[in-house]
């Protein structure tokens, strides 16, 4: 039987990757580095971190799949629910604190496990019952008596983290305020181990991506699409959780962003002119990939598809060549826009001088979104912003999730986009500043387009980053890669073809070649 | 484009349900005309139900793709979260409280409706925005003031159901409790509309089930198994959300009753010797399924495999030819658990008195659940237990998730099983009431199967019951069927073939000719 609980990895068998627990020790050891430095932090001080609780829908006993709370995955790699970890700050002790399960638990969810069970699997220090967490904490925390807690606001959701609470712990001195940013900016920095999950799940997502290219077909759904992507992702990479809701938008339905939802399920039925803008990535052991993948159903770029197609991808690149550390994710935004912007001047969309567009905007007309975010253990992954969160208030700008100068470590996407959003630019056009800029002779032409997103993800190197999404990204490579998708004439899915395909294409930093330290 | 929006029903397209807005108006009459015979009500009092609320994850922007909570689902049939429903009790005038949008809705969500388009949709009286709820209802409420909310325990979960509440409801009447019980014994009585839903779940989460058996093969992983599941009821039954997390137990998996939840996670090995209980349905318009088929990888089943198999089929369909109006659930769980005995004491098994084993409880070491449940739109559907609720004590019998009658209309599971739970065994071989019956030598013999589990959907009619489930049943069948799975030679997912066999072999009340009013 293949089980974490047999080896020193989180595994899934297979061609799976095996992620090494050595992962967490080592995050842990990052932390507690960090906060031995910290000049007013008495040393004999603990971290508690609060794993996630396994929930019902509402009033009834359905239960969600459970996916781990990002932070205590960062530090533990725990896959059970109802956990808490401590850690000592001294030393880098590791504690977990499992719950007490009833009896009844082995007929319904398995063998109970021992805690000794749970040292070895997670390779942690001790392991105590999370009843027991007030009299452990008596007997280990120092004079200082200091507990840190996570408490700090999320700058995408603008949520505030909960911290960890036990009965009792009102005995103990507990400081909300100094864990959050420390563990927040080491979630921003991957490891070589981090980062090496952060590789499978977006090859693997990127290999989803190809394999719903191969399948697509005129008259399908939308959600078939997503069904053929979470199949490949779960079959071949074990991806049980997809990383966020798949967007997978055709017709005039890529100008919503975050189409996909509940409200706007992919459910529309594919013409052969459509463009496709299919944003879906999945997750493994909790990392997420990202990565939207824009084409045409019938496999062939018509001239309106392609100049917007290649305005994004000349977007796309000019970012990737320019990224390196210190580099400012504004300025990243910025050069996308202006490159975006000349490509549709040459196109006849806009008219005017390119600075003035910039002055004023208008770019945000067509992007209203932010070029790209942070990624990790949650899409849109923390420290976007550093205390204090100072948030553009302009258009565009304003949808960034980070403004920040880039580091060596960080990963983002890097995800450009050119949207016709008819609410959008009815808007524009009632706008003296912008309508000027505006040829909506010309713009009407490529409403049916809806818009195009690529969105690729990166780790940023010392001189440059390392380009993680593997798909076919210029218009040839697209048009070669599907021209193999005519040989699928009914609904059968042929992953044998699909396998011989991919070992004659490779889709390594393709287009250009992107500076790597690898 | 299909959608909802443009048609009288909820509809994916091709060849999926129609489901029309007739179901909920007919739901919404059905609770009115109750809820007028009541004898302590006011006549001009109004029903007001909270629609599900669209979450994050933790603290992060990860919204989970939202499903709609269930009473409220069940009266109005909205798909979007953050609404209101309104009933007049006196005439079933129908409100809908819409949330007001932010602008930004139309880059990131989609076209913001007004009223009177979600009026169209939903097929509802009025529609009012949310924050307009305190002024609608000082206009509409008579004399009595009287607004009846929900409030009242989920006998599975063990959770009260929250009352709907809006700012401002302090000055109204608020009764929570008279709605509660009717409304929860309206959602046990399946009417003939939602009937046509469950049939279509069931169909295509029994083809589903079918396409899995057709593509197994030695060598996979659990999960492997899952994605099919998946794939095959979203792409060709739309359905996007599974009923519950999916069971793909091998091995000795099948003894745990839940096994696939996150710390146990589908993540086995298959072998050619394992048999499979595989525990999957989809939803389609929030309606479930729930259907268990356990088969031999190998696709022939082994002597004891067969032996164990044939005593749970027999008790399956004992029950099922059984079952009818004002029959006891509690005896048909007996019925269950005795047939069961008869045939592990055949095998030799168990010895002794089959009566003295029934009131010790022996069954219980074998199958420590109920027989069946409730099925709507919660896989454990409400109103298993009427007030109050007495529940046995008993082993097995206090896991019944309802100890009624059965009534006409009334959708369940019948779901007898056989397990071999080690740790369970154990505590009954040094049981000295129950060691006795037990003959571990012979038991040991069976303990690599795990477990079989046959589970059906039924309708209740007025003399007996509809079957909703259509897979392959006896030995015979499964065996018949398997025979295909062999010209699966490689990974390609050949939905020709299983549509050709699909016509070929039709599994209609099979086995047995079960009684149907249809």
């Amino acid at each position: 039987m293949v089980t974490f609980s047999d080896s020193d990895h989180f595994w899934k068998g297979g061609q799976t990757l095996k992620v090494p627990m050595e992962l967490f020790k080592e995050n842990r050891q990052r932390l507690c580095e960090i906060l031995r430095c910290h000049r007013t932090l008495p040393p004999d001080s603990f971290v508690l971190l609060q794993g996630g609780k396994s929930e019902m829908r509402y009033c009834s006993d359905h239960e969600p799949l459970f996916r781990q709370e990002s932070y205590f995955h960062w530090a533990f790699g725990v896959i059970e629910p109802d956990f808490y970890g401590a850690i000592n700050v001294q030393n880098n002790e590791s504690i977990l604190f499992i719950p007490r399960l009833p009896p009844s638990y082995v007929a319904w969810m398995g063998k109970i496990k021992e805690t000794d069970e749970f040292k070895k699997i997670y390779h942690v220090d001790h392991v105590y019952y999370a009843d027991e967490l007030e009299k452990v904490f008596s007997d280990l925390v120092g004079a200082s008596k200091l507990i840190l807690v996570l408490n700090g606001l999320n700058t995408d959701s603008g949520t505030e983290s909960k911290a960890a609470h036990f009965d009792g712990i009102e005995k103990f001195h507990v400081d909300k305020t100094t864990l959050h940013p420390v563990i927040s900016e080491c979630r921003v920095l991957k490891t070589d181990l981090e980062l090496n999950v952060m590789r499978y799940t977006n090859k693997m997502s990127s290999e989803a991506h190809k394999f719903v290219m191969l399948n697509i077909k005129d008259g399908m759904y939308e959600y078939e699409l997503e069904s053929l992507f979470q199949y490949y992702c779960h079959r071949y990479g074990a991806m049980r959780h997809m990383s966020y809701t798949c967007i997978c938008a055709t017709g005039e339905n890529p100008a919503v962003l975050h189409y996909g939802h509940a409200g706007a399920p992919n459910d529309r039925r594919l013409t052969a002119n459509d463009m496709c803008l299919f944003d879906m990535g999945g997750e493994y052991c909790c990392y997420a990939s990202d990565i939207t993948c824009s084409f045409p159903v019938s496999g062939t770029f018509t001239k309106e598809q392609r100049i917007i197609y290649e305005a994004v991808l000349d977007a796309n690149r000019q970012v990737m060549k320019s990224v390196q550390p210190n580099v400012s994710w504004i300025d990243m935004h910025l050069l996308a826009e202006r490159t975006q912007l000349e490509h549709l001047k040459l196109a006849g969309l806009v008219q005017g001088d390119i600075e003035e567009m910039m002055d004023t905007r208008l770019g945000a007309i067509f992007m209203p979104h932010g070029l790209g975010h942070m990624l990790g253990i949650d899409t849109h992954d923390v420290g976007g912003y550093l205390e204090p969160h100072t948030r553009s208030t302009l258009p565009g700008l304003k949808s960034l999730r980070t403004n920040r100068l880039l580091k060596e470590r960080m990963c983002l996407t890097i995800e450009p986009g050119i949207y016709f959003n008819q609410a959008l630019l009815n808007d524009a056009y009632k706008n003296e500043q912008l309508s000027k800029f505006l040829n909506k002779t010309e713009i009407d032409k490529y409403l049916h387009i809806g818009g195009v997103r690529i969105e690729d993800n990166i780790f940023i190197t010392k001189d440059g980053c390392e380009l993680l999404t593997k798909v076919p990204r210029t218009c040839e490579e697209i048009e070669e890669w599907m021209k193999n998708n005519k040989k699928q004439s009914n609904d059968n899915v042929d992953y044998e073809l699909f396998d011989e395909l991919n070992k004659k294409y490779q889709y390594e930093n393709q287009y250009l070649s992107i500076k790597t330290s690898n």
